[in-house]
C-alpha cells in the first residue's frame, strides 16, 4: 500500500533529499510540499534537480490537508519545529529532522537551545530516533525526532562499547569532520565556496557545540551514571559526509569485537575488518556507516573511525528508515542503493 | 526474468559505476568480474564503497564461464576492448565501453586512433550507442558501441538542429568543460588533486580531440554532406559532469522548438524554459540531461547548453539503457533514480 | 619615498588582496582602511589572514583624514563609488576598482547599469585602467578606472588582433570560465561551497553580462568602428582566475606573432609558444596573463585562450600597477612576485 | 651580498616552492637546478607557473659546478638524499628538506625508515632544523635537516607546553589534518582528483606514522624522559595546510599563557587570543603559524589547535629562514609577505 507523505520544509538541503530518496520509494508517495518562503513555486525551481519528478508545488503549511496524509517529515529550522508541530493533528505520524525533540530533559533542553522547549508535552512523547538502538520504540512511536548528524556518528562508534563496559568512560574524545551540507542552506560568510573550500578550521570547541546534549543524554544513559565527552568538530572543504575520530581507553581488540558483534546483523552499519580504516568518500549519498578500529604503540589506547552522509543516514536517510518502521514497511526500503563514487 | 551480467574491466570507474546501477536493478544480477592486474581480489577492497553488496570476486577473463552469462559489459582500456571482445562467444551480447568500436569507417577508426583496426568485422557489425538515435539498430544488435561521453553530451545538443537544417552547419563551436572521471582513474601529474583543483585549462584543442570522430561520422551522416565543427574540452576541478556550450548560427526560438518537440517524449532528456541554462549539479550521479537554449543580442545566434553525468548517461548509465533494450527489458529499468544534490 | 594609502571598502575581496599586495610593497604605506559595517574591528578581525601586519582598524569613510593621503583606492561596491569619490578632495589621486567609471559614454553606462551616472563630470574624466594600453593617459590621470576582470581577460586576448585587423570583426565568441572569488564576498546561495563546488554553469549569456560594455566601448575604438562579441560567462569551482576561450576567424599563426609581437616587452604578459595553452593554476596569486594560440583542422580559424587572476591583475594588482604609475614608482613595484603552486 | 643557491630535486613541489620562495630574496640567486629524469628541460616546462623567471635549466646532480655554490637546498626523495649529500663536497652548506637526516639516533632511523642510515656521519653532523627553538645550532651548522611538516605543527602546538610542565606527558593525542600536496607528486590513486576531493579518511593510524620517531626523539629531549604521544593524520581535499588539534590534560589558561609568553618575540608564530581557534585558510602560502587555545567543561583538558602552510613554513619556508641564519642574512628575509586568501 503506498503511504501519502507530506514534507514540511522541502526547500532546505534535508527536505530535498527526503524527495530524492521517496522518489524511488515503492511505498511511499509524496503528497504535499511546502516552503514558506517559496510557497507558490514548482520544485524544479528550487531544486533542478528534482526537474524530472512529477511533484506538488510548494504551499504554505496551512493549505496542507493532512486528513489524506499518513506520515509528515518536518525538515524546519530549530525552533519552527516545535512551534508547527503542536499545531499539526496529534493523530498524524511525524518525524521531525530539528533539534526540537531530541532531549528528553526539559532543563538539558534550555541549557543547550537557551530557551524553554514551547511544546514540552511533545517533547516528552518523542522518541530519540537512532533507529538501530530505539527499533520497538519507534515502530511504536507516533512522533520520532531525528538525531544530530554528529551526534549520530559519534553514537555509531561508541554506543556498544559503553554498553559493554569496554572503555574508560572518563576518557573519551570525539575529533569529528564534517562536510559543509550539515550547515544547510544558510547565508553566512564562511560558508560560501571562496572562504570554505581549501582549507580546515574547527568551531564550537571546548563543550560548546549542541550535540553534546545528545552525547550525554545517551551516553549517561547507557552508562547508568554521568558520562562527559571531549568533542571538537572541524569544518571541511566537502558537501557530503561526516568522519569521527574516537580516542578511547580500551583493548583495541576487544573494542573492535564488540562493534562487529553488535552490528553484525544490522543492514546499514559495516565494520571493517581490524586496522581498516574508512573514508567518507565511501559512504556518499548512502544511507550506511562504515567503522574501523585500530589500536596504538600504547597498549590499551585505541581509536575508533566512523563515517556516514550527514544528509542521508544521518538525517533524511534515517528519518526514511524511521518512517518505515513507523508505517510498518520493510525498514531497509528505499534505501539500499550505493554511494556515489566518485 | 533476471538477466546474468558480466562486467569486464570492473576496477576502473565505469566499471564500479556499472556495479553500482545494476546493484538497484530488478532484472540484472552480476554474474562475473574481470580485473586482470586485481584477478584474485574482492570489490570491497578495489572499490570500498561497494562493501555492502554481495559481488563475485575479480577473476581473469579467461576464468570467466560465459555460457550461463546474457549480456558482457566491457569496460577496458581503448585498444584492449577489440582484443577481448575478439575472442569472447559471438552470440554473447556485448556493450563496449571504450572507444574502439564507435567510428564505422575503418579509415577514420585508424585516423584518429594511430593504428588500423584489429576487428574489423567486429566493427562493421557494432550499433552506434546513442540510444534515443539507435533504438531499433540497437533492440536488434548483439554489439552495442558505447559512445565518448563527450560526444554523446554535443550531439545531444546538436543532433535535432541538423536533421532540421535550423543551423547553419559551418559555423558550429562546442567548447566543452569536463569534470575529471571522465580520464578515468589515469595515474598523471595533471590529475593529482593537488595540480587539477583550483583551476582550470584547455586541452586536445584545434581539432585534435578524438571524440571529433563521433561528431564527423554522425553529424555527416545526419546531414547527407561533410560536417566539421570546432571543438575545444577543457578541464574542470570536479568529477563529474560535462557541460557543452554550443554556438550556432540560427533563430534562438526555432531552436529551442526545435529541441523541445525532438525530445518531449524521451525519458531522460529535459529541455529547459527557453532562456534558463543548465547545471552539471543537477545531473550529478544520474542518467538526466538537460538542455538550456538562449538568444544573443545579435540576431541569428544562439547558444545551446547541454549536461549530462559523463560515467551515468555519458557512458554506464547509457550502457544500462542499451543493455535494456537489447535484453527486452523496459529501456528505464534501474535508470530513474534522482541526481545527488547537493 | 613612501607613499600614504588609503583603500576605502577594505571589508571585501578586492580590499583585503590591495593589503595583501600593499604589505610588500616598499613604496607605499596604508594609512587608512575604511569598511562602513564593519567600522572600528580591527582588521585581523575581519580578515584573519592579514593578522601579522600592522595596520589601522577600519573606520568610516567621513574620519579619513584625506589631507595626508597621497593616493586612495576605491573596493566599494558598484553604484556606491561614485557616490563616495564625488565627495572626495577633488585634487586626490584615487584608483577605483567599482565599473560606476569604466564607460566614458553616458548612455552607455545607463543602458548597462540601469540607471543614469550621478557623477558624470567624474566619468568623463576617468581613464580606462587596462594598463599596457593606457599607460600615458594613467600617467598623468587623477581617477583610474579599473576595468572589470572578465573585460581584462578578454582585451588581452584580442586587442592586439582588433587593431592590426588580422581576424573577422563580426564572428567573434568569446567563452569564459570564471573562479568564484570575482563575485565578491556577497551572500546568495549559488555562491555557497555546497552549491558551487563540483559542478558548473553558464550565466548571463546572451549578450546580457555588464562586461560587454567595457568590450563594446574598447574594440569599437580600437576597430574605429562598431564592434560586437558574443560572451558566455560560466561560474567554475575554484576561488582565483578566469580562462578566455576565444574563437576568432583569422590565420593561426598571424594571430599568434601578432600577440607575441605585441606583448614581447610587457612585463606581465607573456605569450606561450605556438600549440601551447595556459592554465589558470599557473598565474594564481599573481599579475602575470598567460596566453596561448593555436589553429583548427579547419583553415582560417583560430582560438586564443588567455588567463589571469581576477583578484590580482584582474582587479588589485591591475590597481596597484595603475597607482605605481600616477605616483611615479617603477610599474612593477610590488608586483613581481611569484604565482603560487599548487 | 648575494648568495649562489644551488636547487637540488627542483622538480617536485618543495623544490618549486623554493625557487617561488628566492624568486623575490634579494640576497639569494639560484645559480643551478637540478632534476633527474627532467635534467635537460627548463624549469617552465616542468612548473609553468614560473614562466616568468630567468632560471637556469634543470641538469643532473654531477654537471653543477658546487665551487661557486653558497648553499645547496636538497630537496630530494627521502634516502636518496642521504647518497646524494654524501657526495656532495664536505664544506658546502647543505639545507636537507627530506626525512634523512631527522633523527639523532642511528637505532631511531633504522626503525622508523626500515633500514640502516648509508650516510652516519652525517646524520651524527647534522642540526635539527626547527628554527626557532635550535637558532644558535642553526647558525653554526654546516648540515641542517628539515623537520617533518606534521612534526612541525605538531611540536609548534606543544613544545613550551613540555618544557615548562604544565600538561601531563602521558595524555597527549595529536589529531592531524593534511592538504594533499605533503604528499608530493607521486602518482598514486588515492591522491588523484577524482578520489581525493570529497572526502577524507585517517591514515598510518595508532603510531605507524614516521614523524612520530620526530616526536618522540623531540619532547622525550625536552622532557628529559620518554615521551610518547598518539597520532592520527588526515588526509584532507585541500592542496596546502597543516591543522592539529591537539588533546591535553592541563589548565587551559596557563596553557594559552605559556604559548603567547615563549612565542611573542616570534616573527612567524602568533598566538590567537584565549578562546580563538585557527583555520589554514589564514597561513595559506606563507610562513606563518597560528596557535589557538581553548579550555572544555570539564576542568583541566584543554584543546590545543595550530596550522601552518606545509610546503611553505612546513617546509621550503623553514629551509630559507634556516639558510638565512646559515648565510648570515636576516632571518626573515623574503619571508614576510602575506598568506593568499581567498
Amino acid at each position: 500500500m503506498t503511504q501519502n507523505i507530506a514534507i514540511l520544509g522541502a526547500s532546505g538541503y534535508t527536505g530535498a533529499e527526503l524527495v530524492r530518496l521517496i522518489a524511488t520509494h515503492t511505498s511511499m508517495r509524496i503528497a504535499a510540499l511546502t516552503g514558506d518562503r517559496k510557497a507558490g513555486m514548482a520544485m524544479a525551481e528550487v531544486f533542478p534537480f528534482l526537474r524530472h519528478l512529477e511533484l506538488p508545488d510548494l504551499t504554505k503549511i496551512e493549505d496542507v490537508d493532512f486528513s489524506n496524509i499518513d506520515l509528515a517529515f518536518c525538515a524546519l529550522p530549530h525552533a519552527t519545529s516545535q512551534a508547527v508541530i503542536a499545531q499539526l493533528p496529534r493523530d498524524l505520524k511525524v518525524v521531525d529532522l530539528s533539534a526540537d525533540f531530541r532531549l528528553r530533559d526539559l532543563d538539558a533542553y534550555e541549557k543547550w537551545y537557551g530557551k524553554p522547549h514551547s511544546a514540552p508535552d511533545l517533547q516528552t512523547e518523542a522518541v530519540y530516533g537512532l533507529t538501530e538502538f530505539y527499533r520497538p520504540e519507534i515502530k511504536a512511536a507516533r512522533l520520532v525526532a531525528g538525531t544530530g548528524c554528529n551526534a549520530a556518528t559519534g553514537q555509531y562508534a561508541l554506543r556498544p562499547l559503553i554498553e559493554k563496559g569496554v572503555i574508560d568512560l572518563d576518557r573519551i574524545i570525539i575529533d569529528l569532520k564534517a562536510g559543509v551540507s550539515g550547515a544547510g542552506r544558510s547565508l553566512k560568510e564562511n560558508l560560501l565556496h571562496a572562504e570554505l573550500s581549501e582549507g580546515t578550521h574547527a568551531y564550537s570547541a571546548g563543550g560548546k557545540h549542541r550535540h553534546l546534549g545528545e552525547f550525554d543524554q545517551e551516553f549517561s544513559k547507557i552508562a547508568g551514571r554521568p558520562v562527559q565527552v571531549q568533542f571538537t568538530p572541524h569544518l571541511l572543504p566537502m558537501n557530503r559526509g561526516i568522519l569521527v575520530t574516537v580516542y578511547v581507553d580500551g583493548d583495541p581488540s576487544t573494542i573492535h569485537a564488540t562493534l562487529a558483534t553488535a552490528y553484525e546483523s544490522e543492514p546499514f552499519l559495516k565494520v571493517l575488518p581490524f586496522g581498516a580504516l574508512p573514508s567518507t568518500r565511501d559512504i556518499r549519498g548512502s544511507n550506511y556507516v562504515h567503522i574501523g578500529v585500530t589500536g596504538d604503540r600504547m597498549a590499551g589506547r585505541a581509536v575508533v573511525v566512523a563515517v556516514l552522509d550527514n544528509l542521508c543516514k544521518g538525517s533524511s536517510g534515517q528519518a526514511i528508515q524511521n518512517a518505515n518502521l513507523m508505517l510498518g514497511i520493510e525498514e531497509t526500503a528505499g534505501l539500499l542503493f550505493a554511494p556515489v563514487f566518485p
